[in-house]
Formats: C-alpha cells, structure tokens, sequence
C-alpha cells in the first residue's frame, strides 16, 4: 500500500458545469487549504467543526483563482475515514485545473482511480464488497442494477456473508479446541448442530451462486435477437415498445454494418435487442446464414424472437406451412435457447383468422404493434424470461463474478466439510476444509486481500472516487 | 418576472462522475427536502444551521434512491438568496435523473438556464455586470480571459461604474435643484467642479472604450494569419511555440477542407493561428488568392505574419528579390493590418549571411524552429499586438458587447452634456442629457433593465448556475 500522503482529484464529471467539486483527503488537507483560503469570515478551516461549509477565494500568493466554497469533514467522519476538503468551485475546466495545480505544487499527489474509495476501505468506513458497489453504483443505468449496487453497498450482500462466516468461524473454533483435547476424545462442537449449520451455508451459497445468472442479466441487459423477414414491423415493435417507458435508447453500430443493437429498460430491467438485419434478406433466412458475426450475435442472445407477418399468412394456407417449416428450423437451430413466435399486423385479422393462426401455430403471441396492442402482454412475457422473483423480494444478488468465484470456491470447501460430517472425518482434516471456507468467504468482504488483488478492483474505479 | 417557486437543477457538468451536485433554491427547497432525506442522525433539515452538510438517504417512499450529502444554506445567506440546499450524490446520470424527477414530482420546477444567478441579481446579492461575469468565468479558457471575469465578477467594472453614476447624479439633483428656483438664478451646482466631472467622466468612459478592443482579443483570442510557400516550417513554428507553453491546442476544421485553425496561449493570452493552406499552392500566392473564403479568414486576423524559408534565400540573390516583390504585395494588400515578416531556418546561414539578409529585407525576424531560437523573442513580439498594459495594471477592461454598447452611449450623451456646458446652455436642458447617460450606466449595472434583457443575457447560461 502507498503511504497515506494527501491526494488530490476533481470529483465531478469533468468539462463545463456551472460548479465542480475537488476533493482532497489526507493528513494535510486541511493545512494545506487553509495555506491558500481566504475565507470571507478571515476564521482558519482547522479551526471550524467537521462538516461545515465557509465561503472564501482561493488563492495563489496574490491572484485569486476563484470565489468557492470549502466543506470541511475531519476525521473520522468522512467518506475516506482522513481529514477531507471539498472545494465546490466555478465550473470551468480552466478554474479546475489551476486548483488542483497549485494544490499539486503545494504537497499534494493526484489521486489513483478509486483511491478515496480505497482509502475509505484501508480506513474500515466500507468492507471490501461495498466499496466494490461503490463503482457498480455510479455504473448504474437503470432501476434493478441501481437496487443491486444500493443493497450491496449499503451491506445487505456482506452481512449475509458475514454472518454465515461468524458461525463457521465459531464451529472452527471449538473444533479446534477438541484437537487440543485429543487424548480425551471430547466433543465440544456439536456434530448434529454443525451439520444444521453446514446445510444451511449450502443452501445460501447455492442460493447466492444461482442468483448470478439473474444478477449478470440485471447488469447487463438481457440480449434478445430478433429475426424475421423484413418489413415484418420489427422496428415498429422496438418503437412501442420503448413509447411506453422512460427509457435509454441507443444505436451501437455493430461489428457489421447491419447490426444494430436498441437499449430498452422494461420493469427497471434492461432489455438489449440485436436487430439481425444482417440475415433477412432471403426468404429462408437460416439456410442463408453465411455472416458468422451476425451468427455470433445471436448465440449470444437469450431469448429469439421470431416476427412474422400475421396479415399476410392469416387467409393464405401456403404462408402458414411455410412459416411453419421456418419456425421448426429455428427451434431446431436454436433449441437451447428461449423462442418467442410473434405474428404481427393481427389488426388486419378478423376474431376467426386470429383463432385460426392460434390452431395452426401453437404458442404464438399475436400482436400489433402499430395499434399498440399486445405489446404490454408481450412486456410481461419478456420479464418472465428474467427471474425477477429474488429482485422483487429484496433478496441478494450476486453481480460481481469476483464474488461468484469466491462463493464457488467456498461450496466446493463445505461440500468437503459435508463429505468428511457424513464419513466422520476426524476433527483435525474437518478443520483444514473449513479455514478454507472461511477464506473464500473473507476474499469476498476484504479480510482476506492482497496488493494485487486491490490493485484489480480500484484500478476500474473513476478518478475522484 | 417569473414567480418565486422552489427551482432545482444538475450543478454539474452532466455525464458520469465520482459525484454530482443537485441544486433547490426557493421558500420549499428546506421541506421538500426534508420530506426525502432520512438524515443518519435523525434531525430534519428544518432544524440544522446554515452552511451545514448531513450524511443521509434519499427516499422515494420506501425505496432507497441514494446515499447522499446534503449541504444546508439559509436565506439570506446563499447564493441565490433564497433557501438553498445542495445535494451531493453519485455521479451516474441514473441516479441524478431519479432525484431530480422524485422532486420535480413533489413541487420543483425544472431552473431555467442561469435561474440561480438571475434570482441572485434580483435579491440584491449580485449586480448585473457582476451576474454576466459569472457565465464569462465559467466559459474562461485562459488566464487573461479568466482574470477578468474574476476581476468584473468581484465588482471591480461595477464599482468604477456605479462611482462615476453617483457623482452624476449629485450633479443632477442639484441642476434639478435650480430648476425650482429658476426665477432666483441661483447656482447650486459648482459649473466649474461640473466641467471637471464631465472631464474625468469623459476620460473614464474612453478608456473603458478602448479598452474593449483588448478585452475583446482576450475573450476571443488575437487571430493572426500565417502566409508563405509550403515548407518554409509554419509547423515547426506552431509546435516550438506550443512546446514551450502549458498550452490548449485544437484543430478546428475550418469553412474550407484547407483551413486549420490552431489556438496556442502565450502569456495566458490566446492566439489563434489560422494557417492559410488553401493559398500556399503557386508562387505568387497574393495573385492566386481565388478562394473567397480563405481570404477572408486573412481580413478576420489582426496580424498577418509572412514566413519565408530564410536558408533558400539567404544566399540567392534572384530568391531574394523575389520575397522582397511578395513583401511589398502582401503590404499593398493587408495595408491595414500589422504584418509581422520572418526568415524561418537561419540556423544553417553564417553570421554574414544574416546581417545580409536584415540588411535587404528591413524589419524582417530571424528565427530557427527546429533550434528553437529566436522563439521567445517572437512571443514577446506577438504579445506587443496586444496592448496587455491595462491589463498587468489591473485596469478594468471591457470584454462585454452590451456594456461596450452602453458605454458608447453614455459617452455620446456625456458629449452632449459637455456641448451644452460650452454654450451655456440651461440647466433644465442639461438635465434631460444627464439622464440620459445615468440610464446608459444604470443599464450596465442593473439599476435599469427589462425582462426581455434580463432573458436575453440568462439564456447564454447554462442551467444549474
């Protein structure tokens, strides 16, 4: 670890903003501000309360660089656990820039990225999975994976963690104490409690492991190909879709030209649909797939939805048949993914063409989604395929593969302690499997770290953080 | 005027940060507030001393948006005036999106751009010319053009202003005066101490004038137009001069593919380089200038410099008469203009070379780019076409069109006033054209204005300031 000098770093968003925010944190943060403030109350900051706010002008020798406010916090009642100075000055990068180049010259050291984060968790303000929530937070473009980073950094994951490892930690204990007790071959951990305690660590565990696949959905997106001929009215579906919601759109250009991936947030989830232009164009469009990228994308889909047109093969038995052959293609293709059949443009079809397309294509999803309707039905559909159930009931999810890793490695641990209970292992091997558990536990909340793996985590912070 | 509702806003420059700063000024901005901020110490806001800041939560109900600091400043003491609060969240734009909808669903209205420093001008806590440098400060991109926001921001053009205002007008009410005694034919105001206002006034408003010439330049940068043959190292000299300075540098594509602007600050004041490429192409480059638009960019710059491969010529006779015929057609043509000529490359000519070449060409500038000699000696040549004298002294200098506007005005009146002292005109007369000029000094200050001028100078804001 570095040693703890004073660093430096704009807080805010850099470019233009009516105001910015540097923040400082260290021992010398306060000395050094009151070296170049000239508070309008002429009072010195090391002599004001912690969190208080003075305005002044920040100056160089004679030349004031700015009219600001200083916030003071000392420690240990601030974000990083030090002494910390926030100076809210104007906004204009030019202004940023000279203060934290006089602070520069003046003692100060620029920031790591996540290093007041760091600093917080050095200082014990944060365990190690709430400082990781800390950049999930700020990452955060929508409703569920903001939930799942405000959990976690407010402790829900870790205390979960923390306490299972506070009991596994006690049972150790007495295991260990029998070993100092060989000779008289007592047993002060009781087998039948410990097994209770082993059942329910792997439950959680399990749990915690299952909810990944849920939380790596909620961070994210969940991706969804559409296929379909064209003029099917698959961006009219995209455009009502996203009518309907407070969403985020955006038009990534894909790997290819023709490959075009729309953001939409349903239900607070985001939803990634990968319009594959790139392989409509003939009619039997599988048998045509010759762009391996275009393939490539949808393997990684989720879910496939299949658009047809309902209108056009609603009266005409051959279209039917030959929407059918595609379909069984698809499935047949894809089978191990989720297939959502859609038959749009079902405004045109009267009640016994409807009924008729249900017949002779089960589960298909009629739809219009120029009329709008269908399409919050087919909202519900798509959640279905996330299991929203863990989200809705405040359950923790598991979004960080650091930690999915950790959890692993911890159930093949207490899978072992489970074999050695029912082979009535000896004390002394139980207690071998159960430190480790114990240490993949402490990997994930910070008691068990190292440089490197510090490294790793502040290294994808923002600077300022 | 708008009415004084409770107005919110991003402080900050939007996109994702560390932290950003949300912003309520108006009689709500406390209680509303307080009706979603679960403060760590369970006090409300209500309660707490101004220039405080409060660890808490932001509640939607019983959803946890985030956690976030909370800084509390009361009326009168704020920027605005008004009850201020400042709330300092994560930086992802997710997160200040949901805070500012949650109150602008509970009775915020979205600011207006520059709404806090217009309330801020209304409350009496900034004059006009005072609120207009704060949007200048914020836009400054160099140390000239930042220290005189600075400068008019801490009152100094306003103060000059509003003295000479007050004097004024003391002269006026005594005129006033006399008009109601005009059968007496008293004198109360001194015509002699008059003349000696109307002078000082006169001196006064002149060099303010003038003075928007250099505040112009220094607001917008010096242009200053590069001609001469390719290779005669115009990049050379644009990065020995940029090398040389902690410099910003941006290639702004001109109106035509050919034309590149380059901006270098030298002596924190900024030159823009417009480097005339579309004209380098024959020999006679004065005769070829066919391009309308690269010409014009030349009539845009204040100083035309003309670099000449000073090697080639120095000791070819024929080379030099010919850069002597160019010299003579580029004065002919930019006879307005300060022309700055330079031999580039003299470090492969001998001593007798230079003196020869001075000799034939009078005021020409030698110089090596590559060698980086005769750099600095240039910048100080370059920062002569700047008249910077007014602004080492810390004299106010005029960056503003609207004041420099009203000046000119004021002048024009001041004259009329110095007219009628010269033909004795009467008193009453006088008064009507004192008036007038104490309107044209209000107008820049504040005293006097118009919703359509206060929206007009607030529209150039950003919002959140």
């Amino acid at each position: 670890m570095k040693p703890m000098d004073t660093i430096i770093a704009l807080a805010t968003s850099s470019g233009v903003g009516a105001i910015a925010v540097i923040r400082l944190s260290g021992d010398m943060a306060i000395p050094l501000v009151d070296g170049h403030f000239k508070s309008v109350s002429e009072k010195r900051l090391s002599d004001q309360r912690s969190h208080t706010i003075h305005l002044g002008h920040i100056v160089d020798k004679d030349k004031i660089l700015d009219e600001v406010l200083v916030s003071v916090f000392k420690n240990p009642n601030s974000y990083t656990g030090e002494d910390v100075i926030e100076i809210s000055c104007h906004g204009s990068p030019y202004i940023q820039q000279e203060i934290i180049q006089l602070f520069l010259r003046n003692g100060c050291r620029m920031a790591n990225p996540g290093e007041f984060t760091l600093r917080a968790f050095l200082n014990g303000k944060l365990d190690l999975s709430q400082a990781e929530a800390v950049a999930d937070l700020i990452a955060s473009d929508s409703e569920a994976s903001h939930q799942i980073a405000m959990q976690q950094m407010r402790g829900g994951f870790s205390s979960e963690i923390k306490h299972l490892r506070d009991e596994l930690l006690n049972f150790a204990s007495l295991i260990e104490l029998e070993l100092d007790f060989a000779e008289e071959d007592v047993e002060f951990a009781n087998r039948d409690q410990f097994q209770d305690l082993i059942s329910r660590i792997t439950n959680v565990l399990k749990r915690l492991i299952d909810s990944f696949a849920v939380g790596n959905v909620i961070k994210n997106g969940i991706p969804i190909a559409i296929v379909g001929e064209p003029n099917v009215g698959k961006s009219t579906l995209l455009n009502s879709l996203l009518n309907e919601e407070r969403a985020i759109v955006s038009h990534i250009a894909g790997t290819t030209r023709d490959s075009i991936e729309d953001e939409i947030i349903i239900g607070g989830i985001n939803f990634r649909f990968i319009d594959t232009a790139g392989i409509r164009e003939t009619k039997d469009f599988i048998e045509s797939i010759g762009i391996k990228k275009t393939f490539e994308k949808i393997t990684q889909a989720q879910v496939v939805i299949y658009l047809f047109d309902g209108a056009s093969v609603g009266s005409n038995q051959s279209s039917v048949s030959s929407i059918i052959t595609e379909i069984k293609k698809i499935k047949n293709k894809f089978h191990q993914k989720s297939i959502l059949i859609i038959a749009n443009k079902v405004d045109q079809l009267n009640e016994a063409q409807k009924s008729n397309l249900k017949d002779l294509i089960p589960d298909v999803f009629l739809l219009s989604a120029k009329e709008n309707s269908g399409v919050d039905e087919l909202k519900h559909k798509l959640l279905e395929f996330v299991n929203t159930g863990a989200l809705r009931n405040n359950d923790t999810i598991v979004t960080n593969s650091r930690h999915y890793d950790a959890l692993l490695k911890a159930l093949e641990e207490i899978q072992k302690v489970q074999n050695g209970l029912d082979s009535g292992l000896s004390g002394d091997l139980l207690a071998i499997d159960i430190r480790q558990a114990l240490y993949h536990f402490g990997e994930i909340t910070g008691e068990i770290t190292s440089d490197d793996l510090l490294g790793n985590i502040f290294a994808n912070f923002c600077i300022g953080k």
